[in-house]
């Protein structure tokens, strides 16, 4: 039985452990800091597809059938999958996993999606629903661009705040039995709505800091830890500005992350060579990240204990259009091994 | 722990109680021969909101307070909401759900996603992650028209196989302790993708039906049981065309649901009076005759063991312009009193 812990965390009883993970990014990605963690790559985004939308579903499918290869599992070993991503009506993730024949969650929470997913999957195992469960996740920029904010053919300029929209995908298998030498769940914290107002989709860092600043706080405080129990915590997708913001809002708690954090949107791209103004962005920045670079590092021996965290900025272009604030929402799952 | 019985369907050990429900509806859902059983209504389906999106949020706000209220609960007592609809990016949950500061988790499944919602939320309960939870979806008439089809000022012309989105929601609130003479859920069956290559955007109902004939196979062969141990089975929004063509299809597996069969959309307007076409639809079309009417026959003793399954179509306007057909989902539970 899974145990609250506080008003937030749930400690797991049955631990998941992390059977097998995959990831998939685009050319951009490839060429960044993080290229050679990733497992496999296109050189022009497009994954042979013809649009951007069905290269994007095309990048589930990878993401999910590498991670059950490594765990070595056919499809018919898994018992669910959780899966979303940022296009209207999830078709990234429906039209990827459509052929799959596994029973199919779809989730929608903006870039909180990844650890969303994990968290869900990691409560399946534990309550002995799932012997395997699945996450998966994706994001293309092309894809988000002409939804969110103009067709690429626009040419439209981007200011300094502006993230670049990830194109890439993860997914990470997580099996009830334990695997030796592997990385487990050990809790997970589901995330409540933070909205301080802001209402500038081109700053969607500032957007969500407030919403990781609350999980984390949330978690520490749940557990009675301190952020010296662990080795880092990482944000999905804050960026430069959002991150900055998360050191000041926390500050005003009393709690320095500074020197134990790290963000999957500064570390996939290089932000000196690349020009991704404050970093990358969306469902498949913080499901890469991790499923490669973060999971390298556990089985590496350089990590033993890490508070992963996707965050979220919740808005729609009709939302914004009707002058409503731009909401975030952050989960995290602790990781162990 | 929860019990996997076969491929599909889970048997909960700590049965999740319907500790209370609530429901509101629009102008014409009132004026349906439901209209009695539903907790509120407005006149104008606005809800006195200067957009409907803003009104649809409030439709959620409502339906979940409703609930809660009737559960004798507050919003700190309930340790997880789970909420969709089928506005892009969620915005119907995610706004209408902002200032509750209850842990949040974004759904997409279509018009499947309050037995979506309602499974986890019954999972959630069994493995001990919370003591309350909630599930909840909407949708509205309306904000779907202008963003799947037409805005309505166009005027344009449905044909007879179109389905009318039901403006609504409905909220049910799970409760980890039995409530006395009140129904609870037995067993979850989460749905797989079913895609017989429907493309036509105006026929939902032949693009779920094939879904709803399977996670109905799939319940009954994993449960060993046949139609015979249930008083009905509820479909969420086939309607006339969807659930003709469930009976067809679930006949050549020789199985006639004819007799045991109903659908929501089918129950909540009059096809004879009100101009629907092929009946009711939309997130809020299960959600509110769930949390009313079929509720209400728990209550009266009308009703002991019943099948009841949401059914989604998974499409966009922009999956349907590149071609892609409309695959189906549904997810099934089992509520027993």
């Amino acid at each position: 039985m899974a145990q609250r812990q506080g008003k937030h965390t749930i400690i797991l009883d049955n631990k998941p452990y992390i059977a097998g993970y995959g990831s998939v990014v685009g050319k951009k990605e490839f060429e960044g800091p993080l290229g050679h963690e990733f497992d496999a790559h296109d050189l022009d985004s497009r994954f042979g597809e013809d649009s951007y939308e069905k290269a994007e579903s095309l990048l589930q499918k990878i993401a999910l059938e590498t991670a059950l290869q490594k765990a070595g599992l056919g499809e018919n070993d898994v018992d669910m999958v959780f899966a979303g991503d940022l296009l209207n009506q999830c078709i990234g993730s429906y039209f990827g996993l459509r052929n799959k024949n596994i029973p199919l969650i779809g989730l929608y929470g903006a870039c909180s999606t990844m650890t969303l997913g994990l968290s869900l999957a990691s409560l399946m195992i534990d309550s002995g629903a799932a012997s395997y469960a699945a996450a998966v996740t994706s994001s293309h920029f092309c894809s988000a661009e002409r939804q969110y904010r103009f067709p690429l053919e626009y040419g439209a300029v981007r200011p300094q705040s502006a993230q670049w929209t990830v194109t890439g995908s993860g997914a990470t298998v997580l099996s009830a039995q334990k695997q030796s030498g592997k990385p487990y769940i050990d809790s997970v914290c589901f995330g409540t709505i933070e909205d301080l107002g802001v209402t500038d989709a081109n700053n969607m860092g500032a957007a969500m800091a407030p919403s990781a600043a609350s999980t984390i706080k949330h978690f520490l405080e749940d557990t009675d830890t301190t952020l010296h129990d662990y080795d880092l915590v990482f944000t999905g997708d804050l960026g430069k500005v959002g991150s900055d913001l998360l050191y000041e809002l926390l500050e005003s708690d009393g709690i320095d992350i500074r020197c134990r954090h790290s963000d999957c949107g500064l570390l996939i791209f290089d932000r000196k060579k690349q020009d991704v103004h404050a970093g990358g962005s969306g469902c498949g920045c913080s499901a890469s990240v991790l499923n490669s670079f973060v999971m390298h590092r556990f089985e590496s021996g350089d990590f033993h204990n890490v508070l992963f965290m996707s965050t979220g900025a919740l808005m729609s272009p009709t939302s914004a259009m009707q002058g409503e604030s731009i909401p975030g929402i952050s989960h995290l799952v602790n990781i162990k091994i």
